[in-house]
């Protein structure tokens, strides 16, 4: 198998899942209750939320524990809409953002709140410019992501961030599932005041993640109850995915220092590979993430390569996994000013460390026999 | 070890947790990915949807894995009130509801919503009068407990369906997660429109429940995004969390039919031995759950006995583990009528069907030592 959809989704890492085994067998006492066992469970939370923060360089306050992307971002989202409504009802956002920011932002359209959807270039990038020119007095909150979800274009959080504080009554929010673990952002003294991680993207467990929360930043809560997560996420705390969360975290941020060269070569190798392929056209800008690679087949479904492909055990995916079942064109891709016959054809293969240059090599193969093959299809 | 907080949560069933890592490790794919290992985690988890919607003998589309009780409440009830809030903005619910449940609704208050707070009678029972006089033009939502999580009463789920059956424009929601797999209750055709359960209350994982949606119910979701969860939960799926939940629930539902019988004579066995110790009141009512008992030490700090107890290895809890950091008095016990001495000195004894008589008679020898070594310290 020669799996090339790792922006979906990543294969658990054996050591993250041992790890989620092993707390849930002994420490499976509820962090909140008062005797000794649940002291113990409650030390361990406490252990990991420091260790996460380690890593992050961030402080052990400003880690929230959620089961996911989807929910930290909707989190951060509607959590500073229904929190900060009273002063202003504006949120500035962008076209290529992933349907978690994407619907979320919608949703409070239908409440009310006006939101700003900000172009791309033909890069996928949205320019700081047009960030700083859309504040106004009553915008609440800026949600950019970092890296595309797929395209793999690199945004300019840092830049952004550089605007959102001087504007100190705004907040500003990244999606950064796609880029963590493989280009590293600061959040410290950033100007980021919510960033949002997952687990599953990082061959950690699905339903684990992380929202990081500048300390003194105000959000009304999804989960109202038992006021764990200092009140920000009440729940009792999933704490073997939270422990399993921080190991796949670890382990991603060596490989990230160690292998992210590696990954770089192999990507630059892919492209110029499918650039030489009669009829592909690649959508992923040259700056971009070390990991995604979008390109499209115009005047071919998507879904038929796919599964030709997948016929011989090679994986990619058409646009996201969390709209791949809209058979419509790419949003995103549109969104970069790309004709139909290019939105509606796109393909994306996504790597992780895991990937070999055979494997690399061997769904090249894979694809230009079928490209042979389909041709008939196409014309 | 004898462990007696199974209330706050249980200890995860190795089957469970098995479960689990299987599916961690085999189906990892996205079940959004249109490729054929996103088809085949596809499958899973209709058939792990199916297999639950047999098991509560209703819909497979009535089915909506969450990431815990907290969630399915909040989610209802949020949900109902931000959906619904075109037609009114008033709920009913009871003094006695967990914190997810309680502070829910204290949070819509905060935007607007108007909630009735129905007392209880001395057994911790609401009235189904009461509910039918609290319903007014304007009302949306009805959310009533099943089996209280401090005291172990019984709420009458089954008379305030056919109550709010008679109101079809409003919603009846039930946070069912105390009384899963030790009180069946009937979903189909019962008015009931929502019901939450929850993973790690029925020796399943943490991160893992359910919301039971009748057809045809509308939400307004706490998470967009991806449509997945027919567009009520978005986030990729958590699957093995959800078989996880799925196994967890065969297995409870096993042991309900055959061992629930055990389970009342112990609960009983234990009322009449704890009914003879000299300065004990019983808070639990006699018509109640078989696998909770609350019991106040007028004069004694319920942290004391909890911590002497634990000394031992013997794990006991005040009040719910969700409000447990409050020293205050238990919210629950005061609506009962009971005067502060009771209120701030209660403990809870939470059993499981692992629980044997041998261990209660540990636990009550114990604790019989514990309250003649602490006499000292209350006189």
């Amino acid at each position: 198998m020669i799996y090339l959809d790792n922006s979906a989704t990543t294969k658990p890492n054996p050591e993250v899942l041992k790890s989620f085994q092993q707390v849930s067998q002994s420490f499976f006492a509820n962090p909140s209750s008062i005797h000794q066992l649940g002291g113990e469970t409650e030390k361990l939370l406490i252990k990991s939320k420091q260790q996460a923060a380690d890593l992050l360089q961030v402080h052990e306050d400003e880690i929230v524990f959620t089961s996911g992307g989807t929910e930290g971002n909707n989190l951060a989202i509607k959590g500073i809409a229904f929190e900060h409504q009273g002063r202003g009802k504006h949120i500035i956002t962008s076209e290529i953002e992933h349907p978690s920011v994407y619907e979320a932002c919608k949703s409070l359209e239908s409440l009310g709140f006006d939101i700003t959807y900000l172009p791309v270039n033909h890069n996928g990038v949205v320019s700081v410019e047009d960030v700083e020119r859309a504040i106004r007095k009553d915008t609440i909150l800026i949600s950019i992501m970092h890296v595309n979800n797929e395209l793999g274009s690199i945004q300019p959080i840092q830049e952004i961030g550089k605007v959102a504080k001087k504007h100190p009554k705004l907040f500003f929010h990244v999606d950064y599932v796609q880029g963590l673990g493989k280009l590293p952002i600061m959040l410290h003294n950033s100007g980021i005041d919510l960033c949002t991680m997952s687990g599953h993207k990082i061959h950690g467990l699905k339903g684990t993640g992380i929202l990081y929360l500048r300390r003194g930043v105000k959000l009304f809560p999804l989960f109202h109850g038992g006021e764990q997560e200092r009140k920000i996420r009440s729940g009792t705390e999933n704490l073997a995915g939270a422990v399993s969360f921080v190991k796949a975290l670890r382990l991603i941020m060596i490989r990230e220092s160690s292998e992210r060269t590696n990954l770089f070569q192999l990507h630059q190798y892919l492209r110029s590979e499918l650039d030489m392929i009669d009829g592909i056209e690649i959508n992923t800008p040259k700056e971009s993430a070390p990991h995604i690679m979008n390109f499209s087949i115009p005047g071919l479904k998507p879904e038929v390569m796919i599964h030709t492909l997948g016929k011989q055990g090679i994986f990619i995916s058409t646009k996201s996994a969390c709209s791949s079942k809209d058979l419509d064109e790419s949003r995103i891709i549109k969104a970069c000013g790309f004709k139909e016959a290019r939105s509606k054809s796109a393909l994306r293969v996504s790597l992780t460390y895991d990937n070999t240059l055979e494997e690399i090599n061997e769904f090249l193969s894979k694809l230009k026999e079928a490209l042979k093959q389909l041709k008939d299809v196409m014309e």
